[in-house]
Parts: C-alpha cells; sequence; structure tokens
C-alpha cells in the first residue's frame, strides 16, 4: 500500500488534472464523479501460474504477467469498473476504431524490485497526467488518473512476483487506451477500453548500455507542430519504423529526427537527447529541445532537467540546436557528451551519428561518457530505493 | 466472374506494382511466388443470415455483412491461405502492434448494382496499389493486389443480397491491414492481418449532398513533408478527430486542412479538395492541390482530373492554391464551385468556410453546382453501369 507521491513544484509540464476536467465536460460527464473508481476492481484470478523467464538476451516487451487489467467505457454509460483478469487476447470488433484510425495511445512506466525487496515506480503521477493529455487529444474520455494509478498499483502487486530481483531489469508497465467504436465514420468514438499489461524487462537496446549510433536525414519527419508529436498516440511510432529501418540499412541503430530547413535536432528513436557541450557562448551547458509541440515531454527528460539544475554545476537550457551548431562544437572539440533518455533505456550515449554522407563521432570515453554515467546511476538509485526520493511510489 | 479491367495509360499516380516487390525483397520472400492466392481460398459460411437494414438515415459503416475475408501473415511461414469466414470479432493479443504503435492502413472501395442487377466494382486496381504503397510505408509485408483483388471480388459475390438495390447507396468494402506483432518493441512486425469487412451504405454525410460548411484554421496540420498524409494510414485520421470536434463546436461540419505559413489549401476532412474558379491570369480553371507528399492520391481525385481532361472545356491543374488567392478570388467575384472528392461522398459541394473569424461563402447556386453536380452523374453513370467504361470491374 502507498500513497501517491506529492508532484514536486517543478513538475509543471504536464497538464493539471484541474485542467484535464475539461474533457470531462465536453463528453457531457460530471467531473472525476464520472470515473472508475479502483475500490471497484474485480478481480478473476488466473488459474496456473506461467513460468518466469531468464532476462538474460530476452527482447523487449515479448513475454507478459499472468493478468491483465481492463477497463472498458461506452458514451451511454461512461465508465465500467475495473477488471484484473487473465493475461489473454482481447475480442475486438473488426469496425474498432483503434485498427482503422490509430484512435489509441499509450505510456511506459516500470516497477522496480529494490535491494530491500520492496516494489517501487517512478513518479507514477506524470504518466497518468500524460495520458490524460494524450486522451484528450485522441478525442478519448477523461478520468481520474490517480483512480488507474491505484488500479495499475493492485496490478502490480498481484503480480508482484514477475518484479525481477536485479538492478538491471524490471517490471514494464503498459498502460493502452483505445477508441473500439465499431463503426467506419472519422468521429469521437462512443466505446473505449483502457488496458494495462505488464511484462519483466532487461535492457531496451540488445547492446546494452553501449553507445547507440544514429542516422539524422530530413527526408522522415517524426512530429510536427500542430500534429500530435507532443502526445504519446500510437500514430508517432508507427510512422517512424519505416525509417529505422533505413538507418538500420545504413549501420545505424536509430534515427535522428530532424525538424525545419536548418536540420533541427529534436529527438533520438523513442528517446529525448541531451547535448552536453561548451556552448557558442563558451559556457558549459547541458541543453534539451525545448517543449514546443513536436517534443514528447518525457519524465526521464523532466527528470533529468530537474536533478542537473539542483547540482547547479553548469548551464541547464531547454533549446534549440542544429545540425550545423552541432556539427561546428565537434570541429572545435565543444562537445562533451550527447545521449537520449527515456523510460526503457533511462539514459543512452550516442557515439556517432551518419549526416549528410559524414560520420560525426560524438565523444564517449571508453563507452561510460561520466555526465552520462553519473545521471544513470542518480535515477536508477532512486528507482530501486538506493536513495530515499519523494518521486517513488511504492507498490 | 470477371478479369481485371486494363488500367488506363493515365493511371501513374499509384506506383506500379513491380515497384512494390522491392519490399517482398526486404522480407526476404521472393517476388509474387510469396504472395497469398485467390484460389487457395477456404470459405467458412455463416450459419444464418442477417437481416438487411433500412439504409435510410442509417450511419455511415454501422452495420456489416454475414461474411468476412482474413488473411494472415508471418515473417517466418509468409503469407496464409485466404479465408471468408461469418462476420465476427477478432481475438487480439493485447501488445498487438496496431493497437499500440498504429501498425495499420486501409481502404476504402464500393461496390455498386446497376439497373441491369449486375454489381460492379470502380477502378478497384488503383485501391490495390495504393494499399501496397501504404503497406511498404507501415513496414507491412508487401502481396499481390490483383490476387487480393480476386479475393475481395469473391467475398462480394458472396454477399452480393447486401449490394443494395438503388442508385444512391452501395456495399462499402474497407479492406485493413494491422501489424499483429505480439510484442511490445517498435519494429517491423513479424506478424500481420489483412481483413475486409462490407458495409451497406446510404450518403456519408447525414445532411446528404447538401453543401458542406468547413472550419479553416492553421492550429491543427493534417499532414506535412516527411510524415504519411500520402497514404492511407490510421495514424492520418485518429490525430483528425479532435480538429473535426472543434470544427463542430464552431458550426461547421469539417475542417480545411491548411499547410504552411501561407496558408495552402490542402483536403477537407477526409475528401481531396477542387477549386473552379477564374484564376490569377483570367483562364478558367479546376484545381486541386498537387501529390507532394502531403495529399492523399484519391481515386475519386485522378477520376475528375482525367474525366475534365479528356473534356477540355477549361484548364486543369494540379498547384498550389491559398487562402490569400480564394479570398481575393471571392472578393473578385471569380470563384464558381468548390467541391470535395472521395469514394465515401464522391463529390461533395463546399459551401461556406469560417476562416480568421470570417466567413467566406463559396457559390453553390441552389445546392446544385452545375460542374459538381455533372462531375457526380458522369461518376455515378460510370459506377452503377449506367454509362459503359473500362473503368469498372464486374464481380
Amino acid at each position: 500500500m502507498a500513497s501517491v507521491a506529492a508532484a514536486p513544484a517543478s513538475d509543471t509540464s504536464a497538464p493539471s488534472l484541474k485542467a484535464s476536467a475539461k474533457d470531462c465536460a465536453t463528453n457531457g460527464m460530471a467531473e472525476w464523479d464520472a470515473s472508475f473508481k479502483a475500490a471497484d476492481t474485480v478481480i478473476e484470478l488466473a488459474v496456473g501460474r506461467k513460468a518466469k523467464p531468464d532476462l538474460t538476451n530476452l527482447a523487449f516487451g515479448t513475454v507478459f504477467t499472468d493478468h491483465m487489467l481492463t477497463i472498458e467505457w461506452t458514451s451511454d454509460e461512461g465508465w465500467q469498473k475495473p477488471h484484473i483478469c487473465p493475461f489473454r487476447n482481447l475480442s475486438i470488433h473488426p469496425a474498432c476504431s483503434a485498427l482503422h484510425y490509430a484512435v489509441e495511445l499509450f505510456e511506459g512506466m516500470k516497477a522496480y524490485r529494490g535491494a530491500d525487496g520492496a516494489v517501487r515506480l517512478f513518479r507514477p503521477m506524470l504518466n497518468m497526467k500524460r495520458m490524460l493529455k494524450s486522451a484528450e487529444r485522441a478525442s478519448l474520455p477523461s478520468f481520474d488518473g490517480a483512480e488507474l494509478l491505484e488500479c495499475i498499483r493492485k496490478l502490480v502487486e498481484l503480480d508482484q512476483d514477475w518484479v525481477p530481483q536485479s538492478d538491471s531489469a524490471s517490471l514494464y508497465i503498459r498502460p493502452t487506451f483505445v477508441g473500439t467504436e465499431p463503426s467506419l465514420g472519422v468521429k469521437k468514438p462512443s466505446r473505449a477500453l483502457l488496458f494495462v499489461i505488464l511484462s519483466p524487462v532487461g535492457s531496451y537496446f540488445s547492446t546494452g548500455a553501449k553507445p547507440v549510433s544514429l542516422w539524422a536525414d530530413p527526408k522522415y519527419i517524426r512530429a510536427w507542430r500542430g500534429g500530435t508529436g507532443d502526445c504519446k498516440m500510437g500514430g508517432n511510432y508507427g510512422a517512424s519504423i519505416y525509417a529505422q529501418s533505413e538507418a538500420v540499412e545504413l549501420g545505424c541503430q536509430q534515427v535522428l529526427w530532424l525538424y525545419g530547413e536548418d536540420h533541427q535536432i529534436t529527438e533520438v528513436g523513442t528517446m529525448n537527447l541531451f547535448l552536453y557541450w561548451i556552448n557558442e557562448d563558451g559556457e558549459e551547458e547541458l541543453a534539451t529541445p525545448p517543449l514546443d509541440g513536436i517534443i514528447l515531454p518525457g519524465i526521464t527528460r523532466q527528470s533529468i532537467l530537474e536533478l542537473t539544475r539542483k547540482w547547479g554545476e553548469f548551464k541547464v537550457s531547454e533549446r534549440y540546436l542544429t545540425m550545423a551548431d552541432l556539427r561546428r562544437a565537434l570541429k572545435e572539440d565543444r562537445v562533451k557528451e550527447m545521449f537520449g533518455s527515456g523510460t526503457a533505456c533511462v539514459v543512452s550515449p550516442v557515439g556517432r551519428i551518419l549526416y549528410q554522407g559524414e560520420n560525426l563521432f560524438i565523444p564517449c570515453l571508453g563507452d561510460h561518457p561520466p555526465l552520462a554515467s553519473r545521471l544513470l546511476k542518480e535515477l536508477t538509485d532512486i528507482q530501486y530505493g538506493q536513495t530515499p526520493s519523494d518521486w517513488t511510489y511504492l507498490v
């Protein structure tokens, strides 16, 4: 059992829960009265228990636990009771609006087992707030984020044997929310399904914590202003796989997404991006692109900004960065490190960027760049309970 | 029974079937040897038959016929045999890549019953070619479009009683292709499902053939260069519903999608757009935006271009149009008509555009603008078999 950790004052990038109440009104529901309640959860236990997998060399997100959470919504009846049931296939109408029009969104969270045996989540209310923002953009109904978090806590508690006894593995939590409108008009769905599945995971990349190589080309654009790049909606991801395949064909692991005529640096694959350098004005700076509508507001991104601002050791900026800035800084030996951040990978150093036929090599100091390594340790120490923090939420 | 109508020489906007063979190679399959074959189709008949609905006031795509087509693919075993089975829910793994990452695409076609009782499709190989192009962009496997068309023909033949006896109704055909990868890595799916469902439909808009009102605002952007706007992928549609709701709140029926600093006119809701006017040079012109990567290559769009070019009565252009162009032309009384085109609506006149707080009224001559009406008649006469044409394909 646990209560929701109070969000620090700096948690302002996600919309407030109050703001999201607007959609409830739009959907003709009273505010939080209309949400499902965790206390109503109906639990149907699995008859047997599956064997736990060996996490060494296990591909990300391929094995699932014994149970899942499902919550149905209809425009006529509102939210139904949450159900925890055995992990099983979903029965989906062939005209389902998630399959035809990508009325869908997801979140990514992890449950970590500490050396003390306790299971913790990391800043989960930020995921709930971002999920509500995505739901509004996807024209899906709103709900009380604290109630969903409590449902997720119950689910993880039930399947807690699946949280690995390891400080390099965790239980990945995938809340998913899809429109299940059973008709072909392109419109706000009258039915929806929120479900949560759990998957024990090791490292996201098959290369482990080694620096990743990136392909940067303006041919494919991940997101644009007026689109959905700042929400965790399915359409952002499916559209990226084609470019990702081209990156692999060119000998790179991930895509570095560029934007605009000036080839702004935006994100990496499915991660936010940080550049640690001596900037144009000679200042030591950790920089990441600002949340201007095309950047996913990552929770690891936000945590890195907050941690490093608290350190006060160098300038920390949300600012635009272009490939020309990077290339010039590399020529002038001003780049210290570059790394991606995300729930799946935590912190992942960048070693090489293929851009306009040229390989740009980023300093990595024997695969362990100091700032990325320090941030990885500070974050995982909080996540695994080595460092007490109000960012953790006990299951 | 019927053979595929030879594609006219002007059918060049869709990629050739040969070009799509590239992905077969990418997926490690031999060219067309790897496609499913219509001759292998296994048919499981429905036990009963559902009652046919009254099409008056029936919402678009809400009722489905007795049977559906499903074809499964795995990277290990390639395409399985096509199955025609009773219309029923799909059993979908909760980690399915279509539900999480919108690895999905669709097509829209119609079967029309002529006064002669025969059932016809309209230029269906163009749908097959566009579907193959979408599949490549979505990282889904390729197949032989002629084989899928023959499977669809079999399905429509089986459910032919559902093709309405009416020249204002038809049987809407929805081929859908989704990734069914049962794991959470963002990657090319190792499993996929192609399915086709059929729905008897009347008019797409609840207002029937009356002119539609549009909301034009650069706040939301449908598609951008380097994205997926020229493919019929689900993500393009789910992202549009939010803007559509805002249009309705502002008293308009659809969104007029703008692009760029100069507010280029691109598409309307889920339709391509045409402007019939006296252009800046005093020429009578039918204009529609060019296929530059952000425009869906509509089959009705292509057919209207081909028909009007054959008439030779006025200039027919694929060119950029901005809101400033339109506003000036309206002030100078140079706009004759504006209309949307698409499979669902065929031709749909535009009556009003709300732009920057101002209502722009488009001439509609008592709801029946002459060019839109003439095109609607020419197209439906072909579709319903009143005019013989190599654009029709007999079921």
